[in-house]
């Protein structure tokens, strides 16, 4: 029962229908076939990718896509096949959407079976899937779209245009922007972390805070939000979170940060703007990452970062230092062998001494 | 539409406001404006935090915090601002309370979308939310509230006072303890994940075993419990779990053990009381770790520790030689440098013998 | 309120009770006491286990178990008790239905709070729990059956005789193949993680490929499979996917993998078949991992491997090599004093040239 192939086969286009789609003017061969997309650092053959963003036009020289979306002021280049636009991301975005002949669709309207408690109020043009519960006090901006299966506690806010997945869980007093996208098993404001040992008891620190999301951030699957012990769990505005991520207690995410799958931040820490947090990092507790700082993938941070910093391992250090070091531990078997060949010669320098 | 600045800022309040809240006599300045609570090893400038066990005494000399909240006993401190009451952690509870006028809504009783199976026993005040799902032959005891969006299935039982937060499911046989918390998106009693290969096919072990879960444990959203292969996998009284983690088949996690985000526990392995496993530590299967250990975040514990162990690392080594072997690790590339330097040394030293 | 321990006395049975079962002979002592089951490679005393495949009659001579279900055809063995049966597989499951009284109670039929949408068509002998979502266009196969409060979306597929527990969610366009097992709180077909920087703001790409789950894959709780950016995410027949795993967009999976709990495979990856990924295991995006590879917990793979690689640690090394840089590494103190040794010796050496 897997998606038949011939759908597949299907999504093969020439560079010229591509073009015409998006109204573009091609410099190079249009007869090549174009099977996939991708992002102008990692695209392979076969593959359309764009560039927008001047910065990046560097890639342009090294990148492996069969061809590139331009602005109209793009020089030729003779290595690669462009595709002239006014506007490259929007073009590149309709090239996506014609490979998409079925986009998702919403729930119609406000379910019949949705529960909408006490003085909650709906903006304009609401959608409200099947068995979805919003409780008492709850603001809801306009233009919302909300999936079957959500739960949405009391006094918590949904700004307009945002749009949540089925099987999402908001608790109380949870504050989330416009634009934002929050997919499905996603939980937010479940209580922090908190306990004290009284010998062998854990009592409960009561979690009294709240979360505030800022406006254009996406939230992946799974993925928690701990509500703070008082204050606020702050997300930023722009930041992307990808799924099964951890986010503490009375953490605070600067904008447009970018949270790969499975990273776990600790309560009280601070991120600043425009961090990137690669797969499955872990960051200790009430430490602040720099703005722009860029942690590898499984690295451990424990002690705050500079801004800028770019570091790698367990635990994390700048990026130039861990790969010296770990070049070293590559070589320490032989190194081994040096010290030992060392103490051999040097045993026989004192003897015939 | 994040929460006001407003709400934060009522939530500054002078020492002598939260000394009266809570009828405590203060030595020290009472003028002083607390902002927020934190424990008393982590607490900073503007935090008030409490001393209720002897044990954590110490920290009154280093703590940041503005003020502690103490017992009638504690002697004097020059240097730091006390609230003398009868119960400390009584009083910072209260406290918190001070902060959070609206505490989380419960479902009013049982509300009449909620599916009820046949035999299920329902308890004293019990409140139960919309779209809730209970099935056969189920035990819900006195005082139990679950939200809306919950699965239970056949022969559960659900101890009085638990407290059970929407989206959680709980699969058939799982027996949950009194004075629980179970968080959203938790699930308990899948599968185990147990297979067996026969050439390149895996054949499924039946996974025919239970979940018992004991009193007083609190357990943090979207955590997995597998039920196990045969017999049980068992959370000790007074465990405390927090969000993501992941808990194999037949692993038994004793009293009062302390398990933080995203930490995964194979199959068949035996964690004694008062086991602490900071965030995203793995361990693996049909080992056993001894009582009040230790393990540091991200370690990979892959053989039983003694009672008392405190490690860290991949593998996880006891915390001095960790720390020792990884400030030699630090010193590789300067290490190899002198090994270079002797080498040559020697060179020289032999040609001139 | 924990199970009464009676119940798990109640468990232990005699070899030859649980010979009767399964009409087979027993080679050995009749007496002894089961009181669960194990794997021929880690089962303890006091378990019984069952050797199907003869690639695994080596673990015979060094297996715990007290007794090991055989074929007929096994030469005896004196030091291991042997129960003779026609189908030792088969036999060993029957056991464990012997330990599980209850077995997990379906849905009975289609409930009536049940949602199914325009267009989509049900098999035969189809269950469907309540308050479960089924949206337009939607193929559901003969005897599947979908627990409470599931969520599916438009276009998707699911085949035959698939199980489906609660609270899981599937976006539109998914195709799930026959004999599949969904445990509660997956989410199949959430946005891949894919935005394009444009200086400080993150420019979303429209995620709008499909997700194919090949026959008989079981996918743990939890666990999070993105959609493709364009084209398909895939998971090969037979893989197996433990808890809490996330799996990133156009991820292909083969056949008869397995991949452990709280692993991650970044974006664009391919895993050929037959391939384990052990616990917290994190994968690259765009490498590919060989056929029959095993990759140890907890480590991280940045690059491709080939067919049958065995590796382990951070970065993921050939596990010999790993293991001597890891005994190596285990003995840098001692390394550190031997080189301060030879520098103190080879300082006199020259001194007193």
């Amino acid at each position: 029962m897997p998606m038949s192939d011939m759908e597949v086969e299907n999504m093969k286009t020439t560079l010229k229908e591509i073009s015409e789609i998006i109204n573009g003017n091609i410099e190079g061969n249009e007869n090549i076939e174009i099977t996939s997309v991708g992002t102008i650092e990692d695209a392979k053959e076969g593959e359309i990718t764009f560039l927008a963003n001047p910065k990046y036009s560097h890639f342009l020289k090294t990148t492996k896509a069969s061809a590139v979306i331009v602005s109209k002021e793009q020089p030729p280049l003779p290595c690669i096949n462009l595709v002239k636009v006014e506007n490259p991301y929007l073009s590149f975005c309709q090239i996506l959407q014609h490979f998409n002949p079925h986009p998702v669709k919403y729930p119609e309207g406000i379910h019949n079976t949705a529960i909408i408690g006490k003085n909650t109020i709906l903006g304009k043009n609401v959608k409200i899937g099947a068995y979805t519960v919003i409780t008492d006090d709850v603001i809801i901006g306009d233009d919302v779209v909300i999936f079957p299966g959500v739960y949405i506690g009391d006094r918590s806010k949904i700004g307009n245009r945002t749009l949540i997945y089925p099987n999402v869980t908001i608790y109380h007093r949870v504050s989330i922007g416009c634009d934002c996208i929050i997919h499905s098993g996603v939980v937010i404001g479940s209580d922090g972390f908190g306990f004290v040992r009284d010998g062998d008891k854990q009592m409960k620190i009561p979690q009294v805070g709240e979360v505030i999301i800022e406006d254009d951030v996406e939230i992946g699957a799974n993925v928690t939000i701990d509500r703070a012990t008082i204050n606020f769990t702050k997300i930023g505005r722009g930041t992307k979170i990808d799924n099964l991520v951890q986010i503490a207690h009375n953490v605070i995410i600067g904008e447009n940060c970018t949270i790969v799958a499975q990273v776990g931040i600790s309560g009280s820490t601070k991120l600043e703007k425009n961090v990137t947090l690669a797969g499955q990092v872990g960051v200790a507790g009430h430490i602040t990452i720099g703005e722009n700082s860029i942690v590898a993938a499984q690295s451990g941070v424990s002690k705050s970062l500079p801004p800028n910093s770019i570091v790698f391992g367990y635990p994390a250090r700048p990026m130039m230092q861990a790969k010296r070091i770990e070049s070293c531990v590559h070589q320490l078997p032989e190194l081994l062998q040096r010290i030992k060949e060392l103490e051999k010669k040097v045993d026989e320098l004192e003897k015939k001494r």
